[in-house]
C-alpha cells in the first residue's frame, strides 16, 4: 500500500531549510496546527471510506503468489519541490519500522508516481499556493493590475478574478495528476487554507496578516529603499478559496467522488497574545523569507520582517479578532474507479 | 516497475556533500568509471534475463482495471544513508520524464522497501563496505589484531578470517532483505570491490593505496600527533572479496541464481599519470574525509590526506604496477519464484 505525503510549493524557492531556530521544521507550528485539527477526520475517513475490496486484487496476488494475504508493508512518499531540505526530513525519520519511507522530489502541479500505484494520498496545507502569480495582476496595462496590494484581497473584483482563474487552472492539474497516481477506491485529503462562503480576505485574519506584510514593503518603497516598480512586481502566489469554488473545481474535474467536506479551526486562537505573536511572526519568516528574498535581496527581507514584527504587535488586537473559526477546508476524496 | 539503486555507507557519516570543489558529487570519476566498465553487461543482462512472463500478472491487472495493457512507468529508488546529500542528487535529477524519482534513505542492511515491490535492483559499488570493523581486529587481546595496519591486507590469516566472516554475515544480510523486495523473476546487479582468485589484497593497488592511507596515519602517530591507542583503534570497514568467496554466499543464501559472474576493468589506469594521481587524491578525500574526521578529527585528517598527497606522488609507480585488470566483480541475479 502506498500512501503520499504531498506537501511543497510551486517555486524554486521553499521553506527555511535545516532544523535552526529560523527554521520551517522548528517554526511550522501553526501549520502542524491545521493536521493535528484534521487528524480525526482523517482517521474516520479511512475507517469508513477506504474500500478494502477494492485492493482484493492485491491480496490474491499475495495469497496465490507469495502464501500470504497480508499486505506488503506500507510506504510512504514524502513529497516537496526538489529544493526542499529533504536531508533534514530524512534525518529526523531514520529508523522507524512501521513504514518505509521514501522522499519524492518535484512539483505536485506535474506526475510524480507511475499509474495507479498510490492508496491513499495526503495533501497538507499547500493547494493555497499557486503554480505562478497571475499576469494581470502585476500589468499596469490590465483592468486586473493590483496596484497598493501584495495579495488577492477580494476588494477588486478584476483582481479576485485573475487569481481564481489561476487557482481553477492550478487546482485541475492537481487533480488530474494525482487521479492518474491514485488506484480506483483510493482516498485523498485535501487540508487547505480557505475561506468561509461569503468572506472576503480581508476581513479574515490570515488576510489582515498578508495586508499588514503588504504595508512593511510599502514602507521600504516610501523610505526609497525599494523602487515603486519593484513593490508593484511582487504579489503573494496564493489564493484562499471558498468551499462553493473548491466543490465546483472537483465536481467538474469528474475523477474523484467527495466523500466529505468540512471546516477546521486551529488552537492556536485559545493561546495567550504573546504565543500568538510569536507564531505569527517567527513561522512567517520561515515561509516567506526565501520568497521576499528571492524578490527583493537578503537585507530588504530582513528589514522589511523586523517592521513586521514591530507591525505585528501594534495591530495585533485587530487580526485576533477577525474571524478564525472554520476557516480552512477539510475535504475527503474517493477516486473513482473506472 | 520499480527500479532499486542501491548505494550507500553503513555507518552515520557519508561522502563528501554538495557539488563543490572537494564533493563525492565531483570527485567520483573512479566510481563511474565502475559502473560505465559494466553498462554494456547490464544491458545484456535485462534484454536476456529479465522474465516478462513473471511479470506477466501486473500486465493483466492492468488490461482489465485500466483498459490498458502498458506498464504504469517506471520508478527509480535511489538509496543511500539518511546522511547522505539527497539535496543535491535531488536538484540534479529534477524535471526527468523518462522516469519516477524518488529518495530511499536508510542502510541496505536493512529492509527499504515493502514485500515484492522491486524488479530491478542496482547494488552500485557499495558491498565492499561492511556495516561495521570486527570487533576482534581491534582487540589487543585476540590473535586477530590487526596491529600496524589499517585493512585487511591479507598477510594475517586471522585478521582475514574475522573480517571475511564479517562480511559473510553483512552480505547475507543484503541479500535476505532484497530477497524479500524483489519479485519472483526479478534481477539485481551487484557491482561491487573484489580480488581476483588467489591475489592478496596488499598486492592489488587499492590495497597498497590503503596501505599508503595507512602510513600516513602512522607518521601522525610517530610524531606525536595522535596516540599509538588512537590508531590501534582505526581500522577501515571494507573487505574485498574473491568471486569464489562470494559465490559461495549467494549460493548459501538461495534466494536468487547466479545468471552472470564477471570481472570488470577500469579505463582510468589508461589515463595519464597526472590524471590517475588527481582521481586517487580528490576521490580518497571524497569518500575518507568523512571517516577520518570521524574518528581522528578534522585537523588530523587534513593533515593526513596533506601527507597522503605527496606519498602517492613518490609512490605512484609501485601503485601502478601492481594488478588492476578484472578486479572488482560484476554479477547479475534473477531472484528465484517460491
Amino acid at each position: 500500500m502506498a500512501i503520499g505525503e504531498i506537501k511543497e510549493l510551486p517555486k524554486s524557492w521553499a521553506m527555511l531549510g535545516g532544523d535552526g531556530p529560523e527554521s520551517y521544521t522548528q517554526n511550522s507550528s501553526y501549520q502542524k496546527g491545521v493536521v493535528d485539527a484534521s487528524m480525526e477526520m482523517v482517521d474516520d475517513g479511512i475507517m469508513e471510506k477506504l474500500d478494502l475490496k477494492s485492493l482484493a486484487v492485491e491480496h490474491k496476488h499475495h495469497a496465490q503468489f507469495n502464501n500470504s494475504a497480508a499486505l506488503s508493508g506500507f510506504q510512504v512518499f514524502f513529497n516537496d519541490v526538489a529544493t526542499n531540505d529533504f536531508n533534514t526530513l530524512f534525518k529526523a525519520l531514520h529508523s522507524n519500522e512501521k513504514y518505509f519511507s521514501a522522499g519524492l522530489p518535484g512539483t505536485f502541479f506535474g506526475r510524480l508516481l507511475p499509474r495507479s500505484t498510490l492508496h491513499f494520498a495526503h495533501s497538507s496545507y499547500c493547494l493555497h499556493w499557486l503554480s505562478k502569480v497571475p499576469k494581470e495582476v502585476l500589468d499596469s496595462e490590465s483592468p486586473a493590475w493590483n496596484k497598493g496590494s501584495i495579495q488577492c484581497d477580494g476588494l477588486k473584483k478584476e483582481v479576485t478574478k485573475a487569481y481564481s482563474a489561476q487557482f481553477q487552472s492550478d487546482m485541475s492539474t492537481f487533480l488530474e495528476a494525482r487521479a492518474q497516481e491514485i488506484v480506483g477506491g483510493g482516498l485523498m485529503v485535501i487540508i487547505t487554507g480557505g475561506l468561509p462562503d461569503g468572506v472576503l480576505m480581508s476581513q479574515a485574519g490570515i488576510g489582515m496578516y498578508y495586508d499588514l506584510l503588504g504595508s512593511c514593503l510599502i514602507d521600504m518603497a516610501e523610505l526609497g529603499v525599494i523602487s515603486e516598480e519593484k513593490l508593484d512586481s511582487f504579489n503573494l502566489p496564493l489564493y484562499y478559496s471558498s468551499s462553493k469554488e473548491i466543490e465546483e473545481i472537483i465536481k467538474a474535474n469528474g475523477n474523484f467522488s467527495i466523500e466529505r467536506m468540512d471546516s477546521l479551526s486551529h488552537n492556536i486562537w485559545k493561546t495567550s497574545r504573546e504565543t500568538k505573536i510569536k507564531v505569527s511572526v517567527t513561522g512567517g519568516r520561515a515561509v516567506f523569507q526565501g520568497l521576499l528574498e528571492d524578490h527583493f535581496g537578503r537585507e530588504v527581507a530582513e528589514k522589511t520582517f523586523e517592521n513586521f514584527e514591530t507591525k505585528l504587535d501594534e495591530n495585533f488586537s485587530i487580526i485576533d479578532g477577525a474571524a478564525h473559526e472554520h476557516i480552512d477546508h477539510f475535504i475527503l476524496l474517493k477516486r473513482n474507479v473506472n
